[in-house]
């Protein structure tokens, strides 16, 4: 018998509203076995202070998250933790509850990591060299290159550089780095969005794609003779497309993915079109991670006023794709 | 009696769908007098290619446009006009026709300009130095700082650089300039949109609006010594905004217009939600211009399937700025 699709929710920063949203998540019915990653009696706390009930379980196999219950994987903390108040004696189990997270993924317990947010600052005032989630997770997997994607039900768009200033992007757009950011599109298209043959309409650096030139040429020495290789080896790749001209719905009909060239670029649009409801996907993992599109907001910790809407979203999107890869790795069996 | 709107519409590049969609506004009933400017006998002919009947008029004050009926202001071109065939002869033809519809409006004979799409390579190659439309008619009108702003019926987006690579973007904002940038964008959504204290929201130049100095300084240095200064003169500045969660509906409630930092970080997004029917306005200038969003389609010249769409919503948006300008004079005359 196939077993339950299993996801690990990491709760974050437990100072912010990552406990509040996971909370949350207890009231909606699970088609899948989900388990929170973190503190128990930190999650006791705050459903107290939310004058929420809420049935805490332990992993063991006989219990089920929704319907009012959550199972827990209960990982301590160093230090008292006070909603708001960040404690940078603290960082340590945030990071375990990542690491177990992702051990957990590489080895088989779980089939998919969702993660609520954590504070980077906090992290780095521990000492602790961090730079951010992805970067995190991709070292624990020996990932080279996580993409990272955000979804909608009608639009993805993946980006091609991520957290840079913008005055570094241009020289950060190579044709190595273009090819590899696009083979791991592709092949995770394939693999989690169950895309056979993926269209992935690619944008410009510059304005009008570079205008033949006159706005950059970035796009005839880089991008263009990219696209045209990874085309001849079989890829279905549109542009380089004036990005103000892509996102216009209909130009979008029949595109399975967007590649913007950075951040605001991309993010913006897919977070208007989204409502502010896109799921943040990371590709070229080893492993299937989601993450909330949000930071800690520590200042609606316990206040009953975080939406939990974003890690619902993120939580689905993960089992819809964890389902996506086992019906793949069952049918290849 | 106070006297009709008067509004020129230039029909731009003769070779491309300008002639075409101009002919379309014939078939729509305007409560302004409308008066393309361009040949009389390229608008018959193209008529003729498209089957279409439409009753072309002299500017004599007898005739208005709409209902079948176009009044064209004629002039005439150097060498025959063949759709979809570029004739670099016919460049000081397009250039006359907005020099016409400039002086027009500087004289008080048109009170707004919209412009059909203009084909600016081929006036290069006719010897004459020409940068684009809004430059020109800034030339024009003695305008220092002509501002490009997009409207849709929900949003505005200004931007404070435009037709830049992007590797030139971060060096071009500077203090003065985006100072005088919010100056105009204020002015004109005061005099043309009759709003009175407009909010105006500013996106940071990086991701995240820099995030704290992490991903970029021109927030700290540049963006936020600006806007704080000019808030203390008594504008209403929200910002500097991340671009990527600006644009979420449910931060733009209150919101009255958009300033983003270049091209592709806000037209993306307006294009989007828009559906591609946003107006381009230029703000700045000493009258009102409204214009296409879009570029002189030659492989569509005469075929039947050019969209005038955006050219009447274009129009229709002329027609509103120009009343309210109108109504402002009324009263405070």
């Amino acid at each position: 018998m196939k077993k339950n699709v299993r996801i690990a929710v990491s709760y974050g920063e437990p100072a912010g509203i990552g406990p509040d949203i996971c909370l949350s998540l207890s009231r909606y019915d699970w088609s899948c076995d989900l388990v929170v990653l973190g503190s128990r009696t930190v999650l006791e706390q705050r459903a107290q202070s939310l004058g929420m009930k809420v049935n805490l379980h332990p992993d063991t196999g006989e219990f089920a998250s929704g319907g009012g219950a959550l199972v827990v994987q209960d990982l301590v903390p160093s230090a008292n933790v006070v909603p708001g108040e960040l404690n940078p004696r603290n960082s340590n189990h945030v990071l375990e509850i990542l690491k177990q997270g992702a051990v957990g993924c590489m080895e088989g317990d779980f089939d998919a990591l969702v993660t609520a947010p954590v504070h980077k600052a906090v992290i780095n005032d521990a000492g602790i060299p961090f730079s951010g989630h992805t970067e995190f997770l991709a070292e624990m997997c020996q990932a080279p290159l996580p993409v990272m994607m955000l979804a909608t039900d009608d639009l993805r768009v993946a980006l091609a550089t991520t957290h840079l200033a913008l005055r570094d992007v241009a020289d950060a757009i190579n044709a190595d780095r273009l090819a590899q950011t696009l083979f791991v599109l592709e092949k995770d298209l394939q693999r989690m969005f169950d895309i056979h043959n993926p269209k992935i309409a690619v944008t410009g650096l510059n304005p009008h794609a570079g205008e033949s030139g006159h706005l950059g040429r970035e796009e005839i020495e880089v991008i263009e003779p990219t696209l045209s290789a990874l085309r001849d080896k079989g890829m279905r790749l549109i542009g380089p497309v004036p990005a103000d001209t892509l996102f216009i719905p209909s130009n979008l009909k029949d595109v399975d993915a967007v590649l913007a060239m950075y951040h605001d670029q991309g993010l913006p649009v897919i977070k208007a079109l989204g409502f502010g409801h896109a799921v943040n996907v990371t590709l070229g993992l080893t492993f299937i991670r989601t993450s909330v599109d949000h930071g800690t907001a520590l200042d609606l910790a316990g206040s009953g006023r975080a939406d939990p809407e974003s890690l619902v979203t993120a939580t689905r999107l993960a089992h819809t794709l964890a389902s996506t890869k086992h019906s793949h790795a069952t049918s290849t069996a």
